[in-house]
């Protein structure tokens, strides 16, 4: 008999936390967005609570407009650790929690990429993970030599090839490549060594790649982008899928959306856990939760709150902030947008109402609750074919994860919705996807049993 | 009085060590270029032995030519980790020696750059250091789109502009510009913000970094080219040198020549530390010590020291091994060919001679014997205006650098040559440099005394 699914779960550890206003929680180290302990720490609650992984976001230059003016500065999305190298420190601190680092297509080149994530696949034993993002913003663009970011099918055409010339990239050595015999000098089999000569539209890329093959095979991919496009690349080549949906029907129709593309790519559905974003604010009553929550709404100033939203709608600090939300002029081509939009004309929102019911959860769904509350929330999704588990976003940092693992945790667990231990020591084991067999050994593999069958006959 | 002058000492940590047949000691893990333990010994040995700093050497791709075919297969100079992501795990797991790790100026962004080393200044409390390269090879360009690496002063105009600009990034908030206060909820001083704006010939930057500044103010910068342009970014803007000479005179030349182009970027000779490479392996006595190097020496194959010729020189295979060294008819245009060259006429080497001469050092100088005989030749340079230090290149890892730091660092510490504990918590201040005022700071203390000093007129 099969085990149970379970809820797979992770956690956005981004900078203070989700909520713009974390870094003012009373208990917060206001400066722990580039305070390493406070990495150590979260990552630490993260294993405690048997998370599948820490999920880093990343920008190429700041995110966050300074609009209206004063929005940046009030904000703590200023400054942060690089992502590669704080997962690799994580990484000698840690043991089994997957470590999943964001990487830009649109502003690298895939040799460094398969590198570094190769790389930390090593150092941490089987733990990495690559989020791979298109980078929207104007402002990461005019960091490398460009005005504004490329249009976005510009964008995924090269990331489709980018994450093509990665992975290949990490199937320059067989697994058994080296033999490193001291006695005859041999280092490794030169049959096992695979050059992998890429010559496509945007890159030419010779190889081979100068680190071993990895002990997960290759590092598990993580897809963000909820587009058209975005949802092809998750279909054609992610394990893991981390999305934004307020409501069970869009989550749905996401969820049957992108499975529903993976055997054109010749993949099962299995092979793609989808993993919404979900903001747990857990209380022992209901009211303890919103108490929780209010302490943090009412620190968000209005110039922070505005600065959410002129990232995707454009500046609204002509309009009147109780009125309700006009016609966005300055709209950016990003999905999230959308979600903001819909929000607002959903329940009808004033611009101060529909800036704090972004606040927290950034357009992700956002549940306050019982430990029961939430974890029946999760349940609606993950029994109704909109979830394979979540991306818990912390209000802030370590304290809103903390009680999720000390609340929630125990909840799912009680009712046989979660693990009680790690399955495995790599993230690849604890998500339940199978080894990646190297194409050479398979297809050595699959001409012997044709030959012996054949002798067999 | 001045505290008399100290050798500065670092270790140059690649893959099993310096020696062409490191990896095939019978005493090394064979595998250990690839084992994260490896290096978690060998730099906690650094720091036992009071190093200042641990080395990365880098490629973006095998730098190793498989000229003869079998040269590859029969070294280690294959697969490794990267440097960054590596730095980052060993900073978890030492608390003073310095972690220089080296990236090209060639096929990198300067942002990427600046944000990486930047973090690892974080991530080690401040004892981060960049090794500038322009990387050579013809392999790693075919691995950004190139069919060869592009001309050398083309490089290196990338690489004055590229250095600028990461400098520029690192300068984007002043030290106290977060102030992180809760209750008004400033989270910093936008006049301690500054957007770096470059436009040169080669990078359009606009900033600002998205990392806080550093504990070092920035890390530091090494620098290991030896031509004209390379001697010249090195006196702009190096804090170290790595270089590479086999006689007093030729490193004398290169130290004087170096320092003598310092005042002209308005630096002053102290300000750098020039530090070749030195092969150092001791005995109890000089046979001892020879015995030790001859184990190594045994171990390398003819196609492996054709190979490490081939690098510079071409591949050379069809002469007599025992016959003299023909004019290179294929030779790169990279400062350490001339150096092979040099030594084969010196000596009148044959071609196993030369193979076997550049076996351990790989044209860096190589002194064999007793402690008393390493510590008289390191104080021959240091006395000789030729280095301020060593970056030692121990012939295998870790018991080759084991031996330096329980044999040579004592009969140091003996002669008042070396430190007996490090002066200070940074690679900065254990190098005995300045910490670098914000060049904004500066300016309003400038003013401020000015303007004080016309009051009290
Ligand atoms: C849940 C989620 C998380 C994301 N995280 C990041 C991130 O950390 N860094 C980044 O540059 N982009 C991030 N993105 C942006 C996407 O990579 C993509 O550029 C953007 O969503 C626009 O494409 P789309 O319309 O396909 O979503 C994220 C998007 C989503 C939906
Ligand atoms: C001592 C020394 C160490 C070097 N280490 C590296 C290295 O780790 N990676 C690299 O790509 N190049 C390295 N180089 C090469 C230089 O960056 C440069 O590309 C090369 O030396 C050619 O320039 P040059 O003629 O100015 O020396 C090193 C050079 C020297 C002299």
């Amino acid at each position: 008999m099969p085990a149970t699914r379970k809820i797979r779960l992770g956690v956005s550890m981004v900078g203070m936390g989700y909520h713009l206003a974390a870094w003012r929680h009373p208990d917060a180290s206001a400066g722990g967005n580039m305070e390493l302990q406070h990495f150590v720490k979260t990552t630490q609650v993260a294993e405690r609570g048997l998370l599948d992984m820490a999920f880093l976001a990343d920008g190429v230059g700041i995110r966050f407009n300074d609009r209206p003016p004063g929005a940046l500065s009030h904000t703590c999305k200023n400054v942060q650790f690089e992502p590669l190298t704080l997962l690799s420190a994580l990484a000698m601190v840690t043991e089994r929690v997957g470590l999943v680092a964001t990487a830009s297509t649109t502003y690298n080149e895939p040799y460094h990429v398969a590198r570094k994530f190769a790389s930390l696949d090593h150092i941490s034993g089987g733990r990495a993970g690559w989020n791979v993002v298109t980078s929207a913003t104007d402002m990461e663009a005019q960091n490398f030599g460009l005005d504004g970011a490329p249009a976005k099918g510009g964008r995924y055409d090269r990331a489709i090839e980018f994450v093509d010339v990665v992975r290949g990239l990490w199937e320059s050595w067989e697994d058994d490549a080296f033999v490193r015999d001291k006695a005859s000098g041999v280092n490794y089999d030169p049959a096992k060594l695979h050059i992998l000569n890429h010559q496509g539209e945007h890159f030419r890329v010779r190889g081979p790649l100068n680190v071993q093959r990895t002990p997960q095979g290759r590092p598990i991919i993580v897809q963000a982008g909820a587009s058209d496009q975005g949802r092809e690349l998750a279909a054609a080549t992610a394990d893991v899928v981390y999305a934004a949906a307020q409501t069970l029907e869009d989550a749905r129709a996401y969820y049957q959306d992108v499975k529903r593309r993976m055997p054109r790519y010749g993949r099962h559905p299995d092979q793609l856990k989808i993993m919404p974003g979900l903001m747990a604010v857990p209380g022992r009553t209901r009211q303890e939760a919103q108490d929780r929550y209010q302490v943090l709404q009412e620190l968000v100033q209005p110039v922070v709150g505005l600065g959410a939203l002129a990232n995707y709608l454009g500046d609204l600090s002509e309009y009147d902030l109780d009125g309700p939300l006009p016609e966005p002029k300055d709209r950016r081509d990003h999905s999230r947008g959308q979600i903001f939009i819909d929000m607002a004309r959903r329940n009808n929102l004033t611009i101060r109402q529909l800036y704090l019911s972004i606040a927290g959860g950034n357009g992700h769904r956002t549940v306050i609750g019982t430990p029961a509350d939430i974890v029946d929330a999760m349940e609606e999704w993950f029994h109704g074919e909109a979830a394979d588990g979540f991306n818990i976003l912390p209000t802030w940092l370590p304290g809103g994860l903390e009680e999720v693992v000390e609340m929630v945790v125990p909840e799912m667990q009680r009712r046989g919705l979660y693990r009680t231990a790690y399955e495995g020591r790599t993230l690849r084991e604890n998500l339940g996807l199978a080894y990646p067999e190297h194409p050479a050994a398979a297809a050595r593999r699959a001409a012997l049993s044709q030959a012996l069958g054949s002798a067999a006959e």
